[in-house]
């Protein structure tokens, strides 16, 4: 046995470690009964603890440098690996175990009470869990930005978009800032001289719902003998690549919500099958970043599914499932419904032009927070003051305001970003899949979606980690990563 | 910190891995897609490995020397969980940890292929399966056996029922053969005295029955604050203390077999639910073995619900659910229903009366493989022989006789008997508790069963592992485990 294959064997236990946990995660929010909290927290922070043990083992670093000395013998992918599990063992190294799993404890706690505290409206509830949270995020963060040589934000971010910087994201989110006020205002201008598309009329019993988001996947290419759907307060994309569960929520009154956050994690899904299978379990195999991610549910949601052929090819489909009648079931009504603008207060409700703002807001407010420039008791009234600033509203509740997302109460500092760096990465690759493949609007009206996704499972699904996002994008799509395709997106399908 | 506390952090850790082991088999039975079988089998695998390896951490043997010298300062519970610890440790490092991976990965592997062979009946699909897993079986057998000082089989039986003898066994169910025939042949010939039960009429929808199985749940106590009922096409109990997942499965001509087996398994459950909270993830808080977990569920199945007074309960409760009307619902023709003797193939809907006939078949036919002296591919016509002899009746199809059971195929060798030991225990409890609380008949007929389960809790459930089995029935019921009661309780209930 090589230093190399003595490294992926372990790595091979570590993933599979993780895909316990992913699991344990998952069934935490879709099954799990409010009474097994306490001992989930506790299987959670141990498996954790393992992990990162298994992570930091002392022998690792003579692996680390053993393998470094046989990289002749090692092909591209097995190198891009070592990369991958130094980047691992890097984050985990830098963090004592009793942390590890000090954090782990207090992420399922908080996130346990964050879902009674959020429909509850009650955010005194939910603050000494999230204060409890940021301190120990805090911690993680100067330990990590030691070791790493980079901000205690940045080594958050690096999490979840290795290499990612502030001063990218100030430079991306500054263009944004740029030229989307306006850009929202000619398209709040233009939207009364189109004729407002007639509601559906409900409700909507939710089976029939669910049927609606079954059909679409499959139609799209999900395979459920590979994933299931179901239901939690915050819809995700969870499971293994293998086993992808994934989870949505139903509102009776308005069908598109679930139908649009299940073809969001649709998105994900697909990413997650379509990582390269020869290397599961090893850090070379997983996904890319969490903008990569964000990209592809993006891609599907908001440049595939919100397009007129994609509500050419669905209004036929709901119309039957809903036995829904008259103009509001058209495809033109759809599509209009689809893209219509409106400033509101939840992000994963937002339309495609607001959205950002959403992001930004969050973006600032947890650098402020991690810095110690804002503390938690203070956050809903700094939350109101930002969102009445970006687009013009003031949330009447903090369930409608700064509990709305479970990411600051389960620990997931510094992830915010990369929605909106996933935005600019699926507006680059549409255009460049339109380049590549000139008959996708037909293909799409026609319902056909195999080639779309062939074409993306080779430019990026199945280069899991290969490549840095910075290279997978610019190889992907001609050109580094930008703002240029996502204004252009939206100038053409907001203003045109 | 004590070396007994280091033991106590140590098994705590275990615990926790063992949990999410449950979990992750309630999920692999009741949730899992297809297609994620593989992976699961190796997450599993690693995680039995991992476990295997904090049990076996090269300090826990100096720990419990140490810990021997401390127990003048401990509590007894503390000490019999240090006997408990010593127990487990035994197993454990009688078997080598490549081993331990070996064995969880074949029997997840034989599992899902015995999932599909079952419905197919295709019992050469399941074979090599069957092969793979008893030869690891044995080698885990014949490692178990010198470390414990007992035969390969008894070795088996003490992982279910710890200190189990094949010489107790075989007295207690030669006991059983020396009654059983007699008396079934007895049952039978009175049965046609009484007017044949009529039936209700299907098709019962499975929501109905769902309804129904969890309104007797709630009635008789369980809390779905901490577990769920679901489906599997195995029915079990599984989970943790604070979580409880319960699975059945669903027959629309027959309502009857999914709501027995839900109150089976919701005895199960209680004692789970009921097991020491103070004791939580330690050996002396598991329960004792499976003959008392047997004892929980058949008190409940058997002895309680089988009864006339349960049966003047649900009854109404039934006719309601299911909107019946007529005799067929009246509580004297569900009692007949409930307590009609019938031979038959499968064991899990069998009779009081011919069910240790199916158990002392398989105790018989594992023994025999264990040994050798019966290969895997004449277990068919082995079985086919073994049940004509024991009860008179011969499988049409392996479907419904020697695939019929999960057991074999996902390695629970030496856990049939545990079944018919828990049914004598169970009429010995229920025997007991008719001279505790006297009116019990009366409390079950008016659906109060609180005082049922405080009398369990405080004697069986709450003890944990604090006792021996033989201890822990001799403290309940004042007499050892024995067949008297069993052969009386059947005597009055199926001759009187």
């Amino acid at each position: 046995m090589t230093s190399y294959t003595d490294l992926e064997a372990r790595f091979r236990r570590l993933g599979a470690v993780e895909e316990a946990i992913a699991v344990l995660h998952w069934d935490a929010a879709a099954m799990m009964p409010p009474g097994g909290a306490a001992a989930r927290s506790e299987q959670l922070a141990t498996l954790h603890g393992i992990a990162h043990r298994l992570l930091t083992a002392p022998e690792i670093t003579d692996l680390f440098e053993a393998a470094d000395a046989e990289t002749a013998a090692l092909g591209v992918w097995q190198r891009a690996n070592l990369r991958e599990m130094r980047r691992r063992w890097r984050h985990a190294a830098a963090v004592p175990p009793d942390l590890v799993e000090a954090m782990s404890r207090a992420c399922s706690e908080s996130e346990t009470i964050w879902r009674r505290a959020c429909p509850a409206d009650d955010f005194a509830m939910a603050l000494p869990g999230l204060e409890r949270v940021l301190a120990l995020t805090r911690e993680v963060a100067a330990a990590k930005a030691d070791a790493l040589g980079v901000s205690p934000y940045e080594a958050l971010l690096d999490q979840y978009e290795p290499g990612m910087t502030t001063e990218t994201i100030d430079r991306l989110f500054g263009e944004i800032e740029r030229f989307l006020p306006g850009l929202l205002d000619a398209a709040l201008a233009r939207q009364p001289s189109r004729p407002t598309p007639p509601e559906p009329q409900g409700p909507f019993p939710i089976a029939l719902q669910r049927r609606a988001a079954l059909t679409l996947m499959q139609r799209i290419g999900f395979d459920f003998a590979h994933g299931r759907l179901d239901e939690s307060a915050h819809p995700f994309c969870g499971g293994t690549p293998d086993d992808v569960r994934l989870t949505t929520r139903y509102d009776e009154t308005d069908f598109s919500k679930a139908l649009m956050g299940t073809l969001h994690e649709t998105g994900h899904a697909l990413y997650q099958r379509g990582l390269p299978a020869e290397w599961r379990l090893q850090p070379v195999g997983a996904a890319r970043g969490m903008a990569v991610h964000e990209s592809q549910s993006l891609f599907l949601e908001m440049q595939l599914c919100r397009s007129r052929a994609f509500a050419g090819f669905a209004a036929p489909l709901l119309r039957e499932v809903f036995d829904g009648a008259g103009e509001a079931w058209e495809a033109d009504a759809l599509y209009r419904r689809q893209i219509r603008v409106m400033p509101g207060l939840i992000r994963v409700d937002a339309d495609e032009v607001t959205y950002p703002a959403h992001v930004i807001l969050r973006y600032r407010l947890e650098r402020a927070m991690l810095a110690g420039d804002l503390l938690p008791r203070d956050l809903p009234a700094a939350w109101a003051e930002a969102l009445r600033n970006a687009i013009g509203v003031t949330p009447p509740s903090d369930r409608d305001g700064c509990l709305q997302d479970i990411h600051w109460y389960d620990g997931a500092w510094g992830y915010f970003p990369t929605y909106t760096l996933g935005a600019l990465i699926a507006a680059q690759l549409f255009a460049a899949l339109g380049e590549a493949l000139p008959d996708v609007t037909d293909r799409v009206g026609r319902g056909e979606f195999a080639a779309v996704f062939d074409w993306l499972r080779a430019r990026i699904h199945g280069k899991g980690s290969l490549l840095s996002t910075a290279d997978l994008v610019q190889e992907a799509t001609g050109a580094p990563l930008g703002t240029t395709a996502f204004e252009r997106h939206l100038r053409e399908r907001y203003l045109a």
